[in-house]
């Protein structure tokens, strides 16, 4: 984000009618996309984008969800049809969903199956979710999906994911880049019960006793302990930042991915935003061990980007405030006395 | 709102792709509006409706706030030509604003001023805000605005508030209902300095006292230590619950407001679903006193509504997400395992 950006739109919000800082995090925010867009008054968002990572991990296998792995594929034709939570908030915040399968244990349409690295990644506990190959193919997925975007005019960007399974790998990640213990890091996912959540944080401190072993490298972390859809993410977080375009951050997918892009690419963490907070204890680790305050906190735990996509609108409102508001001398409205 | 509907909905949520639960706050929002209506799945909302509620406060005259008492007047003026916080944020939030001279202490134009009371109210520290023919008065306003707009199809209210000096009165309200003292309650408003705060302060402490003797009479008490406009949100927020209208609640002053109109009317409160937070020390007092946990916090302290119209796009589409999500029958995608 551009500094001197940033100044302009710090003093320009000084000079609207309203008290300097009534709007507490919103000015913030607005700040932010005027310093992204490296325009100040910031430009209204004409092209916000969700791109939705499906994946299955093969720990699924070993009873560590409340759902089956065939869930995964199911869910990308809701997706394709418009069903899914994340496409109506999306329709409702103004932006639009895509859905790209990376690593779905289950035939999907050719239209999503473009950027496709392998059906399932490895079950972490026991061997590595990828191959090298695959995590670069995945990585590269990742950060061609954000150059396809952005020169297709998206302005702002949610990753999302999907995939049963997916919890484990991400609270393996977090669990690794913040020096934190398996017990601490496993939360409940979709909704497991207590002998699943036992056979979860067995599998976690399984993967984790693995995963430490590469902790100083990031794309071979990805490797052994993440899986194809959570290391397209973090190269797409990564290529949002080389095309200098925000990102709303969703749930504990997501921050596993930026945790994992920040080791990539330091410096990216500028261009994204949290979105909120989710239910997931891992994903509180990852913000705070990114420097990140979410915006919103309503105990989500869906994935598909939904906490990010419930979010989008205050990005928006924050801008168009920088933007459209009134000065003082605009107004004919006095200061401070 | 209706109980039947509202376990509607709940198992309607139970039915919809997603792990139950997994959209937290989300869903009871979604279920509360549904309740609200009557209606499961939710309408759509049509008309949510903003009404500024602007009026000046006698104490201001005596140095408790960091801005002069003609400021009022002309963020009537600066509401009517869109360039205030508020109309930027509900054009984006899909809402309209109304403005309403209550208790301005200047001339406003005329389509705003049908429901003027008084110009200005008492200084509360030393005198009556109101007299008990001015009270009756500005609750009938509040009310008679809800018959209006419900009645022109608003179906999502929110109450703002515009006024040098209404932190003090609210303060005051707050602090009689809960039991708090002066220090407590005492926040910066529009950011008062240090002697400011110290004279604010005293003017709370003295307004306290004079409001404790009539601390069982809710009338009394907006007569002895509120403001018309105060008064005439009181009854707003009242007359939305006979309408069985709901109402997203902004800070401090509907805060206050809200504090007063429960006592008038017990369970209206059941119709306003809280916004935000704001950062003025009583909001959050208010709120617990009302059992209403905020949507938002992200230290907002302007009024107008804006903390309000902040958190509109999540009640938005926590109706949409009820209502146009697929289920699991729908989508052809299987439940847990």
């Amino acid at each position: 984000p551009d500094e001197e950006v940033r100044r302009q739109a710090v003093a320009r919000h000084e000079r609207l009618t309203k008290p300097a800082g009534s709007l507490g995090r919103l000015e913030e925010l607005g700040i932010w996309v005027a310093a992204c867009q490296g325009a100040c008054p910031p430009r209204p968002f004409t092209r916000p984008r969700v791109v939705v990572f499906a994946g299955d991990h093969g720990i699924a296998a070993h009873g560590v969800s409340a759902y089956p792995s065939e869930v995964t594929g199911q869910m990308v034709a809701n997706f394709l049809t418009g069903g899914a939570a994340v496409n109506v908030l999306a329709s409702a915040a103004g932006a639009t969903v895509r859905v790209v399968d990376i690593s779905v244990n289950a035939d999907t349409p050719e239209r999503v199956a473009g950027f496709k690295v392998r059906r399932g990644s490895g079950s972490i506990d026991r061997e590595d979710a990828l191959t090298d190959a695959e995590v670069r193919a995945a990585i590269t997925a990742g950060r061609r999906i954000v150059d396809e975007e952005v020169d297709g005019g998206a302005d702002l960007l949610v990753a999302g994911d999907m995939g049963i399974g997916n919890t484990t790998p991400s609270s393996v990640l977090i669990a690794t880049l913040t020096g934190a213990e398996p017990v601490a890091v496993v939360g409940r996912g979709t909704g497991v019960d207590d002998n699943g959540w036992m056979r979860k944080t067995a599998a976690i401190r399984d993967a984790l006793r693995r995963a430490r072993k590469v902790s100083g490298d990031p794309v071979a972390l990805l490797r052994t302990a993440g899986g194809a859809d959570i290391a397209a993410i973090a190269g797409f977080l990564a290529q949002a930042a080389v095309r200098r375009t925000p990102v709303v951050l969703d749930g504990v997918v997501a921050g596993a991915a930026a945790a994992v892009a920040e080791e990539m690419a330091p410096g990216a963490r500028r261009w994204w935003v949290a979105g909120h907070r989710s239910a997931e204890p891992a994903h509180a680790m990852a913000l705070d061990h990114l420097r990140l305050e979410p915006l919103l906190d309503l105990g989500m735990r869906l994935g598909e980007g939904s906490g990010a996509v419930a979010a989008l609108p205050l990005v928006v409102m924050a801008a168009r405030v920088l933007a459209e508001m009134a000065t003082f001398d605009d107004a004919g409205v006095s200061g401070p006395a």
